[in-house]
């Protein structure tokens, strides 16, 4: 993957660039050893990898205004991390850039049960958000798979979903209101704990943006109340296409679960012989999960199985106790791990409409024909949200290209059923030059000058997202 | 209200401009005879009006588009209009403007029930969207209580919302994407039927934007499948504060109504006399309705009930039938009207966090004794989205600026308690200057720069949701 050409002029001025920012930082928020800044080359996509300058971790939204404010006046590009979770590379850092890492804005700054919020500082991860309103009977929605690690700013700049984002929506459906630095230093509220804002809404353009319009140090995130119940059913298919039609008409039947996960043979078995979650031995299967009082589930999994049935399912089993619910999920949440286990894999992320299910996956089993290269499906089905993985052998001399290169006809797929790039791990640098393939030249353009509102020097995280060819007269 | 001088020239040049626009679309669809303007003068705040310099009414996105390129080119204004139901002002024009009205872009292009959309001409009205999809079981959710009248592409332009929106949020949560002409005559498409989108979330941006960024001649809309039942509950009490902190419980508690209403004594009795509702004689007055299958209906009202007990209703009355039903909604739905029967009124529009509904209450009753008005409160109280109506003499000299400087301060409360100047009617012109008690000058440029992406030359809907002040420099 091609990197832009890291400016000479600012590794020549290492040096004074680290003392400038020890001058506005306290002595241990600016790390520059190479051997301490490590482990900041990469994020989860580590195919790719590239030392920063230094890195800097501010303890307050102070702090992180003076960091950005010196890195804007001496014309440092600056690429802020989250946990470091990213898929697409979204915090992959340039050999003249400082990362600015919120790890250390970790606090509760306060949770209003009766206005259904909690504000928080952004580096606080995301499980831990539902662990400071849980013990109140509440929880925060949004559940990445990396949910334990990953932090809510990286779930902002991703708008980040989940298995269960169904029937809660994704971060931007639970995000009331920000706090934000800009890279010229200035600190501005987006938002709150309020419906609606008068002006523009400038928060729904913040979330998802990829950490490129300013840095989020606090955000206020809608609590909902924990639902007495809740229980998946396991339906299996002899084949993908006939799963996909079922999912198809219990969302046109208008049942509204709050996951369905599909699986397809090569993830199935990998998650069996890994967790042991008892699933069968089929081609496809189905976890459908509802939630409410014991009525409500009732009444839910009643419609979901009648229509299940209409589609001959080789199997059908409906959660007996909390233990085996426990377990189906075992394997599910276990399935990107032990895939791979037995492989290396690159995990994609597209969304299509749910209607075109049968079609895409179709559609990728004859580009893996094409490729050679075997591929394993696991994703949210409800919402039409793909993973597939494809598999591929990192040892062997050109695999990667060929896996990139069926993952970017997997993507151009998903566009042309109507779909779109990414769900919910963003473009970063991974999808930054197949965004061509879904806006024009003026869609593009238009994009690019909202960021040139926010960052007229295209400081901020800027070879990502867009084309290298497209942003060009823009970056410096 | 102070508006902008119109400019001398382009008056002089009407006759010129008329011709031109007379070239670009059918003859049928250029009004310029003042007879046939009038109408056009004014929308629902129909305080203010103005004659325009002409109408255009384009038949098609191509027609549309054409129109706004003459425009741009001439350096003449454009007020987009959708059905001229705006209370804001938002379509109000300026003598030295072309109205552009969307009424004739009326039509169903694509109604999708695997994929839950449907794809509508942004002049069809809101309830006609329900009615192109509901002998399939399908309905739109965001209901305005202008719905019958008010076109998609208001609803859009001011993020409409509705008694129905507790639970299935305002505009900007039902709108997957639109097909938007910009000023200078760009047709660019923002969205689509998929979720999420790669690159900036432009959709959420437009949503709101009143008209300012482009006009939206394509909306594609989420529909959902219609619920089994609904039932709504009445609960009076002998205070307005206890029953906000009854509402204020039942929203903590988790439970989430379809829609909670308030009305209190003035509104209670205007409606009473107005519909014979059977509304009881009391000082504050809750509509409660929940929805689904009976099992459902029943689970939620009995949490409801429970609740609401602890604070010592004084009626409290399950609607019976459906005739009961519908009786109860048609006095609440005919409330503006019946204030309108018996008093001139000014309708004002904020939002607060719910907890903060008793303490709001209690501010605007002392507001009424100072400015020696009356005021009747009905609102959509579940969200915090107020609607308190301020009665005066329209004959009266002077009682129409005490009544305005009233309002202003009522709206400054909602910001001061964490809420904002505008729910679901918008900023427009009405608003307008009280921005700067919301955002600081920062605040404010930032949005103002996001229109310079879309309008550099400030020509759509110039005058409306910023500060006169604050946009000087940038309109023409």
């Amino acid at each position: 993957m091609q990197m832009p050409k890291p400016s000479a002029n600012i590794l020549a001025r290492k040096a004074e660039i680290v003392a400038c920012l020890r001058q506005v930082l306290p002595e241990n928020a600016v790390i520059d050893d190479p051997f301490e800044t490590k482990v900041y080359e990469c994020d989860a996509l580590s195919a790719y990898r590239c030392p920063p300058l230094a890195v800097v971790l501010p303890g307050s939204t102070e702090e992180t205004a003076a960091a950005l404010k010196a890195c804007h006046e001496m014309g440092v590009p600056v690429v802020p991390r989250g946990s470091g979770t990213s898929l697409a590379g979204g915090a992959l850092p340039t050999e003249d850039s400082v990362i600015l890492g919120v790890a250390r804005l970790n606090g509760v700054l306060e949770a209003d049960y009766a206005n259904r919020f909690i504000t928080v500082q952004s580096g606080r991860t995301n499980l831990s958000v539902t662990g400071a309103v849980e013990q109140n009977g509440y929880f925060y929605a949004p559940d990445p798979s990396s949910q334990l690690a990953c932090a809510i700013a990286g779930n902002i700049a991703m708008n980040s979903g989940g298995a269960h984002c169904l029937k809660y929506g994704v971060t931007t459906n639970n995000l009331l209101g920000v706090k934000m630095v800009t890279m010229a230093g200035e600190v501005i509220e987006i938002g709150g704990a309020h419906l609606d804002a008068a002006g523009y809404d400038l928060l729904g353009l913040i979330c998802g943006s990829e950490g490129q319009l300013g840095v989020v140090t606090e955000a206020t995130l809608r609590i909902l109340a924990k639902p007495e119940g809740a229980r998946p059913v396991l339906i299996g298919f002899d084949s993908n296409e006939v799963a996909g039609a079922c999912v198809s008409d219990i969302i046109r039947a208008g049942v509204l679960p709050v996951a369905i996960e599909f699986m397809d043979r090569p993830v199935i078995r990998a998650a069996e012989n890994f967790t042991h979650a008892g699933y069968p031995d089929v081609e496809a299967l189905l976890i459908i999960e509802v939630e409410g009082s014991e009525a409500e589930i009732a009444e839910q999994l009643g419609k979901i199985t009648k229509i299940a049935k209409r589609h001959n399912p080789v199997e059908l089993r409906e959660s007996q106790s909390p233990e085996e619910s426990a377990n189906i999920w075992k394997g599910r949440k276990a399935a990107f791990g032990a895939m791979g286990q037995i492989n290396d894999y690159m995990c994609l992320d597209g969304t299509i409409p749910v209607s075109k299910l049968p079609e895409t996956l179709r559609g990728i089993t004859a580009l893996s024909q094409k490729y050679g290269l075997d591929v394993g499906n696991v994703f949210h089905a409800g919402d039409g949200n793909m993973h597939p993985l494809i598999l591929y052998n990192a040892n062997k001399p050109g695999d990667l290209e060929l896996c990139e290169a069926m993952g970017a006809d997997i993507l151009k797929l998903c566009v042309e059923v109507g779909g779109c790039l990414t769900g919910e791990h963003g473009v970063g640098v991974e999808k930054r030059e197949l965004m061509h393939s879904q806006f024009g030249v003026d869609d593009l353009d238009i994009q690019m000058a909202v960021k040139d509102v926010f960052d007229p020097k295209w400081l901020l995280n800027p070879a990502k997202v867009f084309p290298l060819d497209a942003s060009e007269g823009r970056r410096q």
